[in-house]
């Protein structure tokens, strides 16, 4: 499916405040942008890393996505985004390969990329995101 | 502390043959090497995906620490490894900080890398690994 890099790594976090904290005081990284999600639930914050982003996560509700991981799980890694040239044609790509999807077609996510997920229980447990640019 | 890249991002499986075929068929990844960690207990994929990699874990025991994340926690993410110019430097910032280490000092881990880890406890529920090529 044509992956280039790795385009972010999503951290699921208890209080975006003091992740960020933490990320810029202790590892020296710098936080450039904040931005709320609202079909996701999440306030999310986004540092470069090289050629790839950490992007940290904080739900906004108990019942969105992230809210129900950190009450299962607690704060941690929560998924691996793939940059490919078009993400509706990846997933398509990987239900054809039998992948169980989370998304059959993209959807706007954070910083305007189009993004989908890969179910994990078809990615030995990894929460797997497709994520483009608009053409 | 200075941290240039993701170095990789550490994946906890139960069969490295498997997932291996999962990254490559069906994600168009090429796993370049594999190799045997003794020391911790580990036998580990390495995919390079833009400038950062991708490495898989299998335990070689159920007592070391990638089998008791798996049967703790299932298959899926485990650790971000970031790259500094000198790791045991860096675990001794990470502390100055007042960040708990699991490791004082930098030791050898995969690829000929001088590894240390954070303790997740101080990294808002990450697992953390600083590394750093021998000078």
């Amino acid at each position: 499916m044509n992956i280039s890099h790795i385009e972010h790594i999503g951290i699921a976090v208890e209080n975006l405040e003091e992740s960020i904290h933490y990320y810029e005081s202790v590892l020296g990284l710098k936080c450039y942008a904040i931005e709320e999600v609202e079909d996701q639930k999440v306030k999310t914050a986004f540092f470069q890393v090289g050629g790839t982003k950490i992007e940290l996560l904080e739900s906004t509700s108990p019942d969105g996505p992230i809210g129900k991981f950190v009450a299962k799980k607690g704060p941690g890694m929560h998924h691996i985004a793939f940059a490919v040239p078009d993400a509706t044609e990846a997933l398509k790509q990987a239900e054809n390969s039998g992948v169980a999807l989370i998304d059959k077609i993209s959807r706007k996510g954070a910083e305007g990329l189009n993004i989908g997920f890969l179910h994990p229980k078809s990615t030995h447990g990894v929460l797997t995101e497709l994520c483009s640019k608009e053409k």
